[in-house]
């Protein structure tokens, strides 16, 4: 990590930034071979980035829908404040279902229709709901800032410098801009602990390969890719201590629902005495969700596997099935780190107590 | 696998045959695809269709060098006898080392030279090279059957239907016609044993995508595809109760090296209590090999991972880690089948017993 500038806290690209009264996106869909800008002056482009994945990972998905609910109010300021109202509700619900499953959407969108409500008649409306998207966004990234120092802190005991697996993107490009997993990646490699990264190149999206090797390049971290089977390998055969993962949910139990691979990923660690660690904000754990099993898999089209890039590489009357997610039992996890502190051998009790 | 021909001991198709004195070889470089044949009526033409992986699979690449062998004898049969000795010698050299690590490859090249230098004054001698060729191809395919009836009575003891997982292709395209892995396969399909089969995707080549499920589908074998790391999330939803794979050396101990991802599907397997097979002949154990750790393993070029099909899905500056196998420890294989017969529970003991 020698190499690396001491740029705590701040990563070398933005994913997303409020400039002259719009919203500035790093567009994802050409990444790694172009860094483009996607320009959003309308709540409409705001949309269509979310659905054509411009920006995606729920944190990023949340924070620019705010950004759009800013959007719709200045393009209807001039209305009749019944029509304006009525147009900026609706707005927000476009913006609600632009993407099915991102929680955080939800959140996002349902906390700046109450303001959006109780603010109706300031004349500062537009600005108060700025300052709220602004502060959501620097909320992000500073609660990743929080589990990343968490995070190193846990690491710190590891004998110097060793490496790391990670798996999909759990990164600046899926948060406010520090990232949860690679957020941890961050302060642990400013504090000197972490030599390399090995990213999983993450089958079949290619999340690994395409966006975290980006990012961290980008950032000057040491990065080196590897096809999700070498793991085992890797861990046989290199310096390698943690496996570190983002999670999409986390049941009241432990189990973490994440990238398909990441169960994989786990049991291969167990069994090599590699330590797992889970990064994600508080809001991803729901305790009202027992356990694993509780948690339903989305099933995603075969095309994703069988096409990449428009490429065939698989026969076309052969079926693949292709689960999104996978659950890692608590069993196998070492420690849940979120902003709210950390989880060391999640389970039930462990998790009631900080999250109870 | 009801809608399957009783096929038992023939696929529907021909991975090399000898016709009209010459060889027809399934040109591998263009499956899924294509089914299109190399034809070669030279002796440099079998070189280039090995060197060019149009025949892959160390067991083929032995069987299609065999016949490379006859046509150099055709090619130089009306030369002065030191000429044609020398030229035929020569040839021989070249198809030896058209790929570097096939050691059937070698194997099959010396028996065809040791055969020309006593049958050089025979009149004989194409025919004799001839039928050797053929019986080396024939005796290739019955034991791969024999291995397949061995794998098919130790699957016998399951509870039926049930699902299995391969990695790569240890199949029909890989062997002179029936498989290893694959044969298995075939004939525990043919006693309707099994219901479906999972292949690994196998990246970074995607034999499993691109020869495995092709082959499967030809020969009206059930097969579904999948990510490789989506084979924990398989054992936990499906019924799989066995893993079937190939190898590319068995060490004294029975450690195995075969593709990289298949120690990651052994350690998977064994967390959830899925049993693992390994199918390979004889010639494969090498018992001057003490242990899994005395198996160098072959590193390629990261270009294998970054590009596929000629499309970059990775930074360019991002280095890649690319080993090729990977060594699975004999405490994770429940059994390995031979075609000398197998070996439960393989240990430096229990090995030497059939292999001594």
């Amino acid at each position: 990590m020698k190499n690396r500038e001491n740029v705590s806290g701040l990563c070398h690209f933005k994913t997303l930034e409020w400039v002259d009264d719009g919203l500035s996106l790093l567009d994802q869909r050409f990444l790694p071979e172009e860094e483009t800008y996607f320009r959003c002056d309308s709540v409409e482009d705001v949309i269509e980035a979310i659905k054509m994945m411009v920006v995606r990972g729920a944190p990023a998905i949340g924070i620019a829908a705010c950004y759009g609910v800013v959007l719709s109010v200045i393009k209807y300021s001039n209305q009749q404040s019944n029509v304006f109202e009525q147009s900026v509700l609706s707005d927000m619900a476009c913006l609600e279902t632009s993407r099915p499953t991102a929680v955080n959407l939800m959140w996002a969108v349902d906390l700046m229709r109450g303001l959006f409500k109780r603010s109706l008649d300031d004349p500062e409306l537009k600005i108060i709901l700025l300052s709220t998207a602004k502060k959501i966004h620097a909320d992000d990234i500073e609660n990743n800032q929080k589990m990343g120092e968490f995070a190193a802190d846990i690491m710190g005991d590891c004998e110097k410098p060793f490496s790391v697996i990670t798996h999909c993107n759990a990164g600046a490009l899926a948060t406010g801009g520090y990232g949860t997993a690679l957020g941890a990646v961050r302060s642990a490699a400013d504090r000197g602990l972490i030599d390399l990264v090995y990213a999983d190149e993450t089958r079949p999206w290619l999340q690994g390969a395409r966006l975290t090797a980006w990012e961290l390049e980008k950032d000057q971290i040491s990065v080196c890719l590897n096809t999700d089977s070498a793991a085992a390998w890797l861990m046989a055969n290199r310096n390698i201590k943690w496996v570190i993962v983002g999670a999409d949910r986390i049941a009241s139990n432990g189990d973490v629902a994440n990238k398909i691979g990441t169960y994989n990923l786990a049991i291969v660690a167990k069994y090599h005495n590699v330590k797992v660690m889970v990064v994600a904000p508080s809001n991803t754990v729901d305790m009202n969700t027992l356990d694993g099993e509780a948690i339903s898999i989305e099933m995603r089209g075969e095309e994703e596997l069988k096409v990449i890039k428009g490429v065939n590489i698989a026969p076309k009357a052969v079926p693949a099935i292709n689960p999104v997610f996978d659950v890692t039992p608590a069993a196998l996890i070492d420690v849940i780190v979120t902003e709210l502190g950390v989880v060391k051998r999640p389970c039930s009790d462990s998790m009631k107590q900080l999250f109870g």
